[in-house]
């Protein structure tokens, strides 16, 4: 999905339902040269609002990339309150890796990283612990051990900011990190800010979710990427999936099972943000895969 | 998995675990011309509870059918403080459907049993609405309509009781049945209902679970089958399965997607009940399947 | 996904890819008063082909129900040699099955049938075996018993294509029917016969796929909907689905299970052939759910 | 389920079908002192042979490792024809890799090695590429590469033959390895060569799975592990799964979504084969899992 070098534009949107709006926006790109690759919309009935996803070449497109989202604002956008964001396929956006201790998932994205997977830049890895370091750094990778409790997280937090901002970081994963970040923090990486959770939400949000599953007796465990917001586990759902579970399974197969799952999960909904195809609205998503 | 003819016997086991209890048994069975056909136990050692399911063919077996469970409680089972169940594999057991206005478990369950597949008797239907009368009856199973309100329910549930005693029955199934039981009326059938709830348990537990699932935004929606008990939505799961949802299924689409899912996760679950695959211990089971 | 009594059309469309197609469609729609309410395309870039559904309100749109497919031809599909097909969303197609001595997705269809779950009118079912007569009645459908075998194959036809005409029959269901039907009479009813293989196709095709299946010692089962063309088991897949099986799975516990898997993805094929999502070319299919 | 450091022993078996073989192990096991972690049998009725994995601790166990396999064979082995393997759950097996260009499950299992996921030695890495040998390198295994090629096969697998014999390797992993080795090769390593195909077998067997999966139209691909035999693609199954895919993805999309797959499929029948959980009779497996 990701690793494009198309020469290729990507506008999501979401605005109030009305009627012409496709026409609107699908004449603006022809008008002006445009090939459109890919389209996809859908239209929330309870809510009144519309969604859509839309790809074009740019070979010949008439209006010079750096002019094309106020073009677009000023010609389509403003004229149904569009909320929109404009994206080149070729771009490579700046992701930081957030690991703690638990380290499948920052082997898994590392070696994902490392065979050329993954359509990003990976400058930053900041951990509350110093075990992975070696592993990030055979990669070139900076890696800052920031150690977080309760009475120094602001001032480490402060930290992490400087360096998110020294390297210019896009977006966050939180790839089994175990603090929780403030709510400051949260606001400064609106819809930036990917978390994996170990059990389908809203089933056993918060801790220990395979030992409140194994005590429960499921016949199925899950995992859960989303957005982060305030509210913990209640951010936006990017992508879910489950494994099947039995009596025979102790808690520590659980956690064994769920591994693989919390990779694969985890992996599918960075690839979904970075191929542009995720448009969180209120507290969901559209996911045009 | 049911229709068996054949002459076997099952035996479902749980008790502290110990040494020797595999042995017991199998000599038991062995010593007294039986010839296993299906033998799995599994050791919970958290809890330390040893379960096990055997099943044996009883053509050459020197203990006639009604002094089995006297004879093997005497030689095995109270030495190890076991609990057991003896079924044999062509017992047909005598099932009760509760059905209320949506059909489609029932129909479906109507099917299975006319197309022969569950090993099973349905003698009685009992409802609170006079929908799906003219349907049961077509296959001459007695149908009574009995209107149950909260002001009602003691009175009802006495009616209802009197029916399943005159016909005999050994379990009940709640087919999307909207009402819940009271507390007495579950005691008089321990381990002996079955419902499906329409959700992947413990989520969305109680009211309108589609409509719940919808508004968080998840990726999947589940069907949960599991013994009733006195606690709502508590009780022992049997069978668990999802199926995947996306932004563009509205409330209507997850009900739709969720109805065959619903039927097939309760007629598996009736299937493994009646096949004497489920062991249950505590609020949780062990499935041999 | 069926069901609908929304006052909407529908058109399926293929044509050789080009620029303007999504304008020149959305326009034809807009500008005579139409809503969209659901759009979705599909460019196979390696053929060449642009797929599209697109359903649009009719309650202000300008041109009447019957003009529509004329005026889109001549407005728009001409210059884009588009091959399109239009449907309207409260139009009740008629379906003939097609069933032999194995009942579970006939009894299945039935079921859906009674409760409302299908937007179809089922008037005729041909079988070449009297056993599912009585069943048939009940619900009111004509039963035509038509024994086919080697030597009277053609006559049979021409009496079965007699009762389909007669009945003003849209499409024909094989629901597990165990013959298979002439080169001639596909030809008859191209793209509008639908039937269950139960397997993975393209494994297994042909006949005994289970006890193939068994044989190859395979993990995963699986059953495949599609249309029926003139090369046995080559038809456009429609829909598939899997299931696990494991050592322990005999040949009767995979029919078994299989039984399941035939009813889910036969009736999901009908309902998408129904709610017309469903675009062929070649010999494969686009399926916009 | 692997990396156990439990003091334990375990038994695969399989033998013609009788009467009294479960007492006989088990009583075996319970005389001498074992106390049973894990039993589980399996009749296969149609060719009537006896499976069965049973594991117990060794703690208080009368008999020495090195002698139990003896005096198992003739105080019971003997007695009922049977094949059987013993093993020690905190033996540690030496895996060699085989790898080529595509690294997607080299890097799991290298990654997964690293956070010490897998209960084994990766002393050697054989490749007919040196694409991959500075990642290995890293890890400090020792990493050859040997090309391969129609006219050099021989020697070159005389090679690699020295290389195992030289680092004691127990089983090797093809992980998308693309040369197929020679049926003297395989003979000499029987049961102990596992391969990742990439597709669900026995569809597309052979090369270009995903092109041809494409082609056919299929709405899901599937990956296979299995143990390679002399014919190409029918060594018995391991393991097995699927992803769905739609008319929306390409051929690179098929081959991302099933490198993921791939990568699952083989880590879980690496796991299951390390646990000693795969009894091989004929062309098929009992996993007991």
């Amino acid at each position: 999905m990701t690793n494009s070098t198309k020469n290729s534009a990507v506008l999501l949107i979401h605005c109030p339902d009305k009627s012409g709006i496709v026409v609107a926006i699908t004449e603006f790109i022809y008008k002006n040269g445009g090939n459109i690759l890919y389209l996809d919309q859908h239209v929330d009935s309870e809510r009144g609002v519309f969604f859509m996803r839309v790809e074009w070449e740019l070979d010949n497109f008439a209006i010079e990339r750096e002019k094309i989202a106020e073009y677009f604002e000023i010609l389509v956008g403003a004229r149904y309150q569009m909320t929109s964001q404009l994206h080149f396929a070729d771009d490579k956006p700046r992701m930081a890796l957030f690991v703690s201790k638990m380290s499948h998932c920052f082997y898994d994205l590392l070696a994902r990283y490392e065979c050329g997977e993954l359509n990003v830049e990976i400058p930053l890895i900041i951990s509350n612990h110093p075990d992975l370091q070696s592993a990030a750094e055979r990669l070139g990778i900076e890696y800052h051990g920031i150690s977080v409790n309760k009475d120094n997280k602001q001032t480490q937090e402060t930290k992490q900011k400087a360096l998110l901002a020294e390297h210019k970081i896009d977006f966050i994963v939180l790839a089994r990190y175990m603090q929780v970040l403030s709510d400051d923090f949260v606001k400064d990486y609106p819809q930036r800010i990917i978390n994996i959770h170990h059990s389908f939400l809203p089933a056993f949000a918060g801790a220990r979710p395979y030992h409140r599953a194994h005590d429960r007796g499921v016949k199925v465990i899950g995992g859960t990427a989303h957005y982060v917001t305030a509210e913990l586990d209640e951010g936006p759902i990017i992508e879910q999936d489950v494994v099947r579970v039995s009596h025979r399974n102790s808690v520590a197969d659980m956690i064994r099972k769920g591994r693989d799952l919390e990779k694969t999960v985890l992996a599918r909904a960075i690839d979904l943000h970075l191929a542009n195809r995720v448009v969180i609205y209120g507290h969901k998503t559209a996911v045009f895969d």
